[in-house]
């Protein structure tokens, strides 16, 4: 996410309570999980695993757990805790509002749009025109929504990321505050009782034109593409792209940080553990050329 | 779905701007999809590889792309735009009234149902006596609900059929606009965050006395007979005829079109991607009598 | 459950319309289905199959439809009809209050905890201190929750189990009364559109530090250990035992009555169908041992 305002390293490092090595006066404009990460962006790193890819990003500012010298044009904060950091500084600069009302009175809302009563609508949500939104719906705060957009009742969109750091110490799960955001393009369409997560630093994002049945999850900071179609009780984990035209059948499940092809197929149930090329069908869990699965399962009756 | 009033061929072609062939003073009297069409209906194609099937159907009246003799017993309107002009007739003839109040004034409930805070009830809704109805489930406008019926919270019941054309042309998924209904037997009970889309043009009917458990997809004009258990998490495509006492046991998916014959038993996650005879039990995916799939499982477990 | 206030099998016998043999002045202090049970007890057997069961439990009262001398320290009590006998007595000893308002005057709601708009919470839900409950949850009668327990949109807390008696000479399915409960641990989040359901007679627990996604259902009378990650749609039976620390991935589905052991970790999609040791990862549906399934795979692939 930005941040406003734009803050110093200095400033930073000093309300963490750290040391530093870099420009005091450098002025970081966004927190950002290291998936999605731009020049002028905060990420955070407390595995030596996982250093040199915190440290080779676009990253301006690293919050590392180990005293090292400083890399040229990087700036390094140093952290006892850079999770526990992390998080004090998302939460530093979100504004978490209260809800009073159903529709809070932030929120924005385009001319010709119908919203059903019992919907939920929270703070500083942009509602695009001429959308649908039926009875029970929920959307958390700041969430984009385009025009001509229909959303079926009791579906759930920004709820947060299932994003947790296991604390060797205490075997305790501890959440990453989400403050990514979910954006919907137009002529969207959402079946009912689905969910919908915000990004965790990013945003989780819809594309126009594309259709989703009922009962279906989309994990924190996945991109799904132009004119997908998505069948029932779909479940699509975090940071996953799926390219325009895709179209996944029903019950499908789609594991994290993959990539599906423009114009690819998954046939029901296949499970997706491994990136897809476009333009072909996939059928199995994990997923192969449905082709070959179905030579696999002619071969196995055939023993 | 039955239209009111009846109208006459010609004054549908007018009303469409189209030309027709046959009877200009036969009355209309319905308007259907294909695969549940009857006498004095009108049905759409748009497609030379499904015009036989149309044109061999019970619907009286063919709206379709292309202008050619028309059969004895048969009339004819000749769209460019069959689908399109399809959509325009069912807006004509659907009454799409306003949500200001959780529980419309025109629904009717029986005596002796007890209705939880926020259910929202929409127009023109029938619920029998005695039923029980949890917090925050939505029922969609004209939905017919039997007696003894207990649904529990954050159930839909009747929201749109998962139904588009896609428009080669431009790549876009174009809505078809569901005007059916969804029809509940008596003593149904249908567990929590379960979604029942209603019929594209004919009715989603689930039978008396059958059992739904929680987050259970039940598709458009799906059809389940009386005194069937579907475990939770089931999901059921569109266009699927269940007989009576199916059990379907949990996370099960079941394509569209199939029929599961009487007392058959499809074990958990299965995938039914064909129809089943009654009085087996099925088990993987795709599904086959279980049995087989057992021996499948140890022979490659022997390789 | 307990029963309030205790009873003597004289007055159960009599309110049933039923004879018995036992002492007549012992006091029933709970009604509980055969999986568990305790002294001072009353549990329904009607299948001469599980007779041996219900005799030789701990339960101090029987409730059977076949007259037979009673067992030492055993309590019998006759029905033409244990399952609706028992049913009945639920019934008797279950205040089942209206709900007028979204939130119960007896629920008991603690210090810092966040309730948003549209959530229901019915009669004697016990919610401890800061808690955050987002819009349109359902949280039925006498459910209780901890501290610091974070539940997302729609997400549905006590619904009835799936439990019922098929009667043979009619083919319908006979609803069992769920009396149990909920009960769930502190610093647990549970996510959006997830079902839990409430215990039949007993309780179905969540425990301190477990997370949930998404679209998940946990069956009724399962007892989930601590610092559990369940990914999004995982779908559990009921009367299930999960022990600490243990990991299910995305839509993995899990059989009535199994122990998943501690640490274990199920991956994405597999089907749990036996009872699971610890520290083991699993996948496959049925679920083996990771490591033999992926050379069933490479075997596959092979042949």
């Amino acid at each position: 996410m930005k941040i406003n305002p734009p803050s110093t390293v200095q400033w930073i490092a000093s309300f963490l309570g750290t040391g530093f090595s870099g420009n005091p006066e450098f002025m970081v404009t966004g927190i950002n999980e290291i998936h999605r990460v731009e020049r002028g962006d905060i990420v955070f790193t407390d595995h030596p695993k996982y250093y040199d890819k915190a440290l080779s990003s676009k990253a301006s500012v690293v919050l590392i757990d180990r005293e090292m010298p400083c890399p040229d044009g990087k700036i390094l904060i140093f952290s006892k805790d850079p999770f526990g950091d992390f998080n004090r500084l998302i939460l530093r600069f979100t504004t978490r509002g209260s809800h009073e009302k159903m529709i809070s009175s932030t929120a924005v809302i385009g001319e010709g749009t119908v919203i059903d009563p019992g919907v939920f609508i929270g703070n500083n949500v942009v509602i695009g025109k001429n959308c649908r939104l039926h009875s029970h719906i929920s959307v958390y705060d700041c969430c984009v929504i385009g025009n001509n957009v229909i959303i079926h009742s009791n579906t759930v969109i920004g709820s947060d990321g299932f994003y947790y750091k296991k604390r060797a110490e205490t075997g305790r799960h501890e959440k990453f505050i989400s403050c990514g955001n979910v954006i919907i393009g137009d002529e969207v369409e959402i079946g009912a009782c689905c969910t919908i997560d915000r990004g965790v630093t990013h945003n989780t994002v819809i594309g126009s034109g594309t259709k989703l049945d009922n009962l279906i999850q989309v994990g924190h900071d996945t991109v799904i593409g132009k004119n997908c179609l998505l069948a029932a009780q779909v479940g699509i984990a975090g940071m996953v792209t799926i390219e325009d035209e895709v179209t996944l059948w029903g019950q499908v499940g789609v594991i994290s940080n993959v990539v599906i092809g423009k114009g690819a197929v998954v046939l029901a149930q296949s499970g997706v553990a491994k990136s897809l090329k476009g333009n072909a069908v996939y059928f199995g869990s994990p997923a192969v050329e449905a082709r070959e699965k179905m030579r696999e399962i002619v071969k196995l009756k055939n023993l």
